[in-house]
């Protein structure tokens, strides 16, 4: 097995993946590659607010956290102190995550995508969760006909 | 444990997460909860734009495979055929995923975020991969210093 047709991340950085979806993985990968086709180097696409979203995910369990917004700043900041850092669109200013929750994410990894678009973080989530309502992810509205609701199981 | 302390999808539909990373998991959650705070319903928030950003996320692998973004009718079209339907930005059309390529993305569940404006895709991606590039996923570049740079696992 080449190293390309591996995950992007260790697998020992997620919670270990069956062994079927393993196999099927690698089966998938190996067809119809086009990696040649791939820029070596890629920058950040900030759109016309100067912002690029970034996806907070639980490196432990693979959930996806929350997405919110990065200026140039906040993304260096980000790397730099290896704890996310986001800028808020409501208040207009750098937002330290978990600086007066204590929930901070620090940083394990990040990735810029394929046309440098999006920014995905892999973090150690601290604390009670991601979420101001103190849920662990923000993803948690299910579709329901016209609207989006709250699940039996996410209500007190 | 109660539901509401538990994963918001059944850990089931995730690879399975490791003994410790669950007794984390549930331990963190037991604290500062304000679940009674949130609203039942949500609807969707479109940017001036009219779209949502969409991150679609592998199921069986937990892996993040792409963001893109939907308008009302893409997502309306995501949530009835139960694949995923992005707006092509650069197109200014819908973008039936896999319509040419084959690696369609089959829907399993879909979230919206505490404050409407982000939705959650949890998907079965078919075929190589949901990159242009053939990759599965679409997030490969690592921050070295001034640039985001091509891992050398990812280089044929």
């Amino acid at each position: 097995m080449r190293q390309s047709e591996r995950c992007w991340l260790s697998q020992a950085s997620f919670a270990p993946a069956s062994d079927q979806a393993t196999a099927t993985w690698h089966n998938q990968s190996m067809s119809t590659l086009r990696y040649s086709d791939t820029p070596i180097t890629m920058q950040p696409k900030w759109n016309a607010d100067g912002l690029i979203p970034a996806i907070a995910q639980d490196i432990a369990t693979g959930e996806v956290l929350m997405m919110a917004w990065m200026n140039e700043e906040a993304l260096r900041l980000t790397l730099a102190e290896k704890r996310t850092v986001y800028w808020s669109r409501s208040r207009q200013s750098l937002w330290r995550k978990g600086e007066t929750s204590g929930n901070v994410q620090h940083l394990v990894a990040a990735r810029l995508d394929c046309d440098g678009d999006t920014v995905l973080l892999q973090v150690n989530q601290i604390g009670g969760g991601a979420c101001h309502t103190g849920r662990r992810s923000c993803f948690f509205y299910e579709p329901d006909r016209q609207d989006w609701v709250l699940g039996e199981s996410e209500r007190e």
